[in-house]
Formats: C-alpha cells, sequence, structure tokens
C-alpha cells in the first residue's frame, strides 16, 4: 500500500456512513469512460486506477467526501456516467473518483427552465420534461446513460444543436450551483455567463452540484433513414434540410456508404452503394422532406416515429453522433475516428479531397449544427482506419492542409483537447477560486496548480 | 350606368340573399388598402373603385357570386383586410370586391397543424391556438386586422420570421383549398409545394378558400426596447442576438434615432441621440439578453411581458415592420419608405454608405430574418423622405448602387412587385388553370390573360 492509498483507506474509515466502493471489477469499470475510442489513449491511460470510489447521495455528503480529501491531500476525480472519449473521468494520479451518479434529483420546472443535480440521466431528464411540454435542447447520442454533469462538464451538444447549436451558446444554461474544493467547501450559485467558465473542464475547477436550463418545447419527432444515388445528391438534401427554416429539426447527418456498413439493423434498408442520410423532423413535415428527398433523386428507406423509436428502444439517434463511432468500433477495434469542422460553402469540395488523398483510410460522418452566429455548419466525425500513431497525426495534417479544422480526439489534457492549448485568464481564475489546492484530477491540465 | 355597372347591378339583383354592399362609402372603404404609403400610388391609383362589395359567408355563396362573375363578365377581386401595401386589393377595372372576412372559421388543429378559412383573422387564429400551445410560425405587424388568406397572397411573413424564415419557406404552408373562377367553379385541394404557385400572387390565380400550416409552439415572450449610444453598437447587439441560437427569437429590428422620434409613446423613455433596437425573446432568454446588452454599452430602456401587452392592446410588435412605417406616416405624410435586403456580413458598411450619401433623405430601419438557407441577414424598410418620383427612384438607384436589393413598393402590377418581373412558365400554368377567362382583377398582371 503506497502513502496514498493509506490516505484514502483513512479517509475511507473516516466517513463509514457513506456509499463508498473498492470492489477492484468497480473499481475498473469507474474509473474509465470511453476513451478506448482513440488507440493513442488506450495506450497512454492504460492501467490509471482510482484507488476508492463513492457515490454521495446528497451535497452533504458530498461536502465531507471533499473536506475528507483535502484534509488527507488526496486527488478527487468527478465522473458522471463516464460515456465522455477523453478519458475525461480517468484518475491520472490515483485518489477517489466521485460519482455523481445518486445526486439525480429534478428540483424545479417553471416557464420552460429546469433545475436539476448533476447526476440526473438526460434521457430520464427528458422523459420527466415530457408531459409538461418541454424537452433538452441538446444532447448527446448516449442521453440514456449520460448525466447533465457530464454534458455540462465534458460535452459539447450534438441532438437538437442543428437547432439550437452548442450547449455552450448564450440563452441555455442559465446557473449552476458550484462547490469549492476547500477544507471547508462552500457552495455557490453562479450565473450566466460565469458560469461558462466551468463548461467543458471535465470537472477540473469546481464541482457542479446543480445545473439550470433553458428548455425546448417538446417535438412529435420523427426519425428518417433516407438514402441517395450519390454523395453529392446525399450531401445536398441533407443541407437543404438543415438549412430550410420552414423545416423543425432535431438531427441531421450525412454518411459514406461505409459506415453504414457497421449500421447492423439498418444496412438491410440501404443499398450497397446508397448514401445514407438520417434526419429527425417535426411530424408536420413530412412532406415537405419527401419533396426534398424526390428533388435529389433520393428516397425514404426507413421511418418511423419517436414513440415507436421509445417503445422499441431502437432509436435513429443512436446512430449519430459517437453512437457512429461506436457502431463501427464493435464491429472492428482497428477503427477509430476524427473530430473535425470544415468550411461554410466549401464542405463538398474539402469532403472530396480527403476521398481523393486519403479515401480507403477516412470515411465521412458528417453533422448539421447551428454555429453561435446562427449558421448552419458541418461538424463531422469521420470514421478513420488506424494503423500507427504517425499515421494518425498525418491524416490529421491531410485534414488541415485541407482547410478542415480538427479537435484533435487523441489527447487527453484539457488544454490540448479543448481549450487551443492553453486556458483564458478567466478560466484559471475560476481553478484557483474553486479548486486552490489543485486536487481535481492533477495532470488533467498540463501546468501544475496547488 | 356604364355596361359594367349595369351588370354587376343584374348580377346583385339575380343574387339577393348574399351580403351585398353598395354604399358610398363602404365601397370606397373596401376598395382600399394601405397604398397610401406610397406616394406614387396615391397617383396612380387614384379613384379606382368597385362596384359593389359582396360578403360570402360560406364557400356555397362563393361559388354563386364566381359564377354570377363569370356569367355577367364581370371582374371580381378578392380581399382580406386591406392591410397590404401595393393595391394588391384594389381593384383596378372595378366589377365585385369579394370580402372574404366572414369566412373565419377554424377547421381542425392537431399535432401542430392547423387548417382555417382564408378570412379568419391572425390575431384570432392565435388567440384560438394558444390554450393548445401552438402559434403562428410568422405574421405580419397587421395581425389584429390582417387575415390568413392576406398574408397568403399578399404577405411575406414578419414577426417570427427570425426563427422561421419568410412563410413561403418549404414546410409552413401545407395545403390550400382553391376555387376556380368558372362558369361552375370548381374547389381544387392543393399541397405544398404546388400550393406555393398561389402564395404572394395578390389573389389573381384563384381564390384561397382553406389554409393548412404547421405551426410553432407558444412561447412566453418578452418584449424589449433596449438603447444604444451608437449606431454600430445597435446594429451589433441587434446582429448578436439575432445570431445566437440559444435566445428563442420572435423579432429583432433595428431603428435610427430619427425613426424613433416617430414612436410617440416610446420616445420618452429614449434619449435624442440614442439608437433603438426592439427585440422579443423567450422570458427564459433575459440573462442572456442582459449580457449582450451591457456587452454593447447599451442599457434596457422599457420592457413589458407578452402578457401585459396583451392587456394594455399596447405592444412592441406594433412598432416593428411596416408598422414603423405607419407610425411615421400617422406623423408626417410627407414621408414614404423602401424595401431593401442587405448583403450578409457587409450590413454596416452598406448602411454607412447611404448614410453618409442620403442621410438626411434615408433613415434606417432594419429587420433580421432567416433567409432560405437559415442564415441571418437584414431586411430593411427605410423610411424616405419623399420629394420627387424622379428623387425616389434616384434613391432606389442609390441603394442598388451601395449592392442593397430594392423590391420597389410603388409599383402595383404583380410581375414588377414581386416576381422579377416575370412571371414563371409555373405561375401562368396556374393563372390559366383557376382563372382562365382572366377576370381576377384585370390589369394586375402586366400581361393580360382571358
Amino acid at each position: 500500500m503506497n502513502p496514498r492509498s493509506e490516505r484514502v483507506d483513512a479517509l475511507c474509515r473516516s466517513l463509514p456512513r457513506l456509499d463508498w466502493c473498492v470492489s477492484s471489477a468497480e473499481l475498473k469499470r469507474k474509473s474509465l469512460d470511453y476513451y478506448w475510442f482513440s488507440p493513442v489513449l488506450r495506450r497512454q491511460l492504460e492501467g490509471k486506477l482510482a484507488d476508492a470510489i463513492v457515490r454521495p447521495r446528497n451535497a452533504d455528503e458530498l461536502r465531507e467526501i471533499v473536506a475528507g480529501c483535502v484534509r488527507e491531500n488526496v486527488p478527487l476525480t468527478m465522473r458522471g456516467a463516464g460515456t465522455g472519449n477523453y478519458g475525461q473521468a480517468i484518475p491520472l494520479e490515483g485518489g477517489v473518483v466521485i460519482d455523481m451518479t445518486a445526486c439525480d434529483q429534478l428540483r424545479w420546472l417553471e416557464q420552460g427552465v429546469v433545475r436539476a443535480q448533476a447526476g440526473i440521466k438526460l434521457g430520464l431528464l427528458n422523459e420527466l420534461l415530457a408531459p409538461h411540454g418541454w424537452e433538452l435542447r441538446c444532447m448527446p447520442s448516449t442521453y440514456r446513460m449520460a448525466t447533465l454533469g457530464g454534458l455540462f462538464c465534458g460535452g459539447f451538444g450534438g441532438i437538437g444543436s442543428i437547432t439550437y447549436g452548442p450547449l455552450g451558446c448564450p440563452g441555455t444554461v442559465l446557473g449552476a450551483q458550484v462547490m469549492t474544493v476547500e477544507a471547508e467547501p462552500r457552495i455557490l450559485e453562479l450565473r450566466s455567463p460565469e458560469v461558462m467558465q466551468h463548461a467543458h473542464t471535465y470537472g477540473t475547477n469546481g464541482i457542479i452540484l446543480e445545473l439550470e436550463l433553458a428548455l425546448a418545447p417538446a417535438n412529435d419527432w420523427h426519425e428518417y433513414l433516407l438514402a441517395f444515388p450519390a454523395a453529392e445528391a446525399a450531401f445536398a438534401c441533407g443541407q437543404r434540410v438543415a438549412h430550410t427554416p420552414g423545416l423543425i429539426k432535431r438531427e441531421t447527418a450525412v454518411f459514406a456508404p461505409a459506415v453504414a456498413t457497421y449500421f447492423k439493423k439498418l444496412a438491410p434498408h440501404l443499398g450497397e452503394s446508397e448514401h445514407p442520410v438520417i434526419v429527425v423532423i417535426n411530424s408536420s413535415n413530412r412532406e415537405a422532406l419527401e419533396t426534398l428527398v424526390a428533388a435529389a433523386d433520393g428516397r425514404i428507406a426507413w421511418h418511423q416515429s419517436a414513440a415507436l423509436a421509445k417503445s422499441t428502444q431502437h432509436t435513429l439517434l443512436e446512430y449519430c453522433w459517437n453512437h457512429t463511432t461506436l457502431h463501427a468500433l464493435r464491429s472492428d477495434r482497428s477503427l477509430t475516428y476524427l473530430q473535425t469542422t470544415y468550411e461554410y460553402g466549401r464542405e463538398r469540395e474539402q469532403l472530396a479531397a480527403i476521398d481523393e488523398r486519403a479515401g480507403g483510410e477516412v470515411m465521412n460522418h458528417l453533422e448539421f449544427i447551428r454555429d453561435e452566429t446562427g449558421r448552419l455548419i458541418c461538424s463531422g466525425l469521420p470514421l478513420v482506419r488506424f494503423t500507427t500513431e504517425n499515421r494518425l497525426q498525418e491524416l490529421i495534417a491531410l485534414h488541415r492542409d485541407c482547410g478542415i479544422r480538427v479537435k484533435d480526439p487523441h489527447v487527453y489534457t484539457l488544454e490540448e483537447g479543448r481549450h487551443h492549448g492553453a486556458m483564458t485568464p478567466a478560466g484559471w481564475d475560476a481553478k484557483r477560486r474553486f479548486d486552490p489546492g489543485g486536487l481535481l484530477n492533477p495532470g488533467k491540465l498540463r501546468i501544475r496548480t496547488g
């Protein structure tokens, strides 16, 4: 037993009423996330393990744990459902992983605004909102498991971002309750925009207890799998759906035919050379969609209502965003992926350039989202056939050479992953204020604090 | 009595049970619309008058009138509330004006889609929709009086178009019931996109009986009058509000300080040199708006909820779109206006160029709308100090010279007003199919039919 595990042991013993878990299977499961999407992170994060997992049932228990960690000088790492992809929830220097999933209460819902605890699952939250005529504006494809706090701290948006943009756009996250990591932890109420200093920081600059979000009106969604004879037609129709303001949209994704071969349940509905597009729109838009699809020589290959999807537990939403990657990796572990953003108006040209220069290795997967200026741009999660880390870097360079922006999903530090290589001064201020001792997952920030 | 009025007289006598009106005051009132916004149209359309007005109470009565007009070879002109601006409802060659305002039934409402008769007032329709959680996606500022059929045949959108685009965008108008002008009038059911051949044709290619529209979820709107120290800041904040996808918007308009001097009830809330912006957004967006306004050195000069606006009958919506023009013209009949569209990304530069070259004569009024590609562009309804028709044409040319598109609101034919100088072949097909005798307001199309 090393000195740190001894200190964790002392901490466990000092707080015996808490829901601790030290079984080695659970320790391993709850120390990891979807980092295995990246062969680079698989190598780098291999064997990283918490000394203990604790699952606080309320803010008081959480406060005891945090105070204890500070007292014992033990690192602590925040965790939702662990559906993130960059090792966000993996404790780099052991210590205690705090599993927030028991803090899952909906606090209040009023005039299209909800307040809930960070550990609530997004799918459950949506089910609680639905009878009141509301739903989340955006959520990841992992919404069944993923938590609200996880979305805020490690996510981006995804489904719904075609209309409401990323979660970080002003007007969606309204406030948060955040706990400091101090000998006597304080709970502070933050409002937007200050609260956004804590977004997408992997839980390294404070502990999110509650979040307050503006909602979207609930829609009667219908899911369509479309098929087109050519890449141009598929893209053009997807873009037209995305662009047209009269179509109420939740999701529009365009895939290379090769990607769809990994969609076991959908592949039988598609011809081998057909280019699939997934569209989720309001029920009233059926005829308008049919017109757009026919104009692009496409067809509706498969269709269902969201209500039916709910009853069968089979939804097209779970073929989009990183679920696309998940389907592919389940079939073929030699695959990995990139995160790309194409230049507005040059998407087809950039995609064609990649096809020409790395067609065998890169399989396109596009997602339409609204950017901060309201423009419908293309984000991508192309599948990549992995050979070596060097070749992966070459492919990233190739994308950049074509004018495509790449957010490298094969890095695990906060600065490299999301913050363009460096934290902002305001980000550092928040870090110093909420985690003065630098105990939140040390190593996750390249520059050490505390 | 000329031969035509004799034929109209015979028609009235042949259908005595109908709701005819031949009193000269009513004839005059119901032969006109808001054409008087234009001094050019005032001159051109002076004295145009119907021989009789009839107000059908249902489709059967309408059919009798139409059959009678065909039998007697009498022109007929369709009319909603007469809130259009291009003499759309003014009978150029007399005959019968058909006032549709008694055909005002809501047929059905289901899953966010409404079917209603053309004569229903938009304000009333919204009130009927509200208890079910729905509202119109877009409507003119004249919604209290304006009819659904009038919006479809002569309107564009307006309030709400910042989110849903113009009414004509695919996905909003789903279907229509249209009557032919024939000896035995037929009623045809059209679906989109075919139905769009009848949009914005001033009722010259068929008689709209019913419309089917996709709706928007009802929102808890709040109305803000913002004030900024400089034009750049006002525009930047208005644009930021328009662009940000996390703000749920119904209206964003930016005005020159001079325009606001015509807003009698609002002027006391504004400093003389302050640049006003009207924003109508969801209640949950208050804090996000406050942040954007503060960042642009602005202030919230006045604010109310839509619920309060409803009870006081004083709403900021009735300072936007052509209500801006109406307020100005009520104060000063020497004013008129233009309809402009600025180039995306060059708006400030183009506005500054007009300010520099015609600052004393042109007062800016911008409206943000979403175009068919989903981009937030600026449409304008600048006030113009009218001197001569020649000078008005020079000012139009000046705008075009600065790269600003102008839809000339000082013309009354369909082709000049809306159809880029010529009808499309599909438009002509619809005209020939629904009005083979060319009886619908002859003269409204430059090229004669029938």
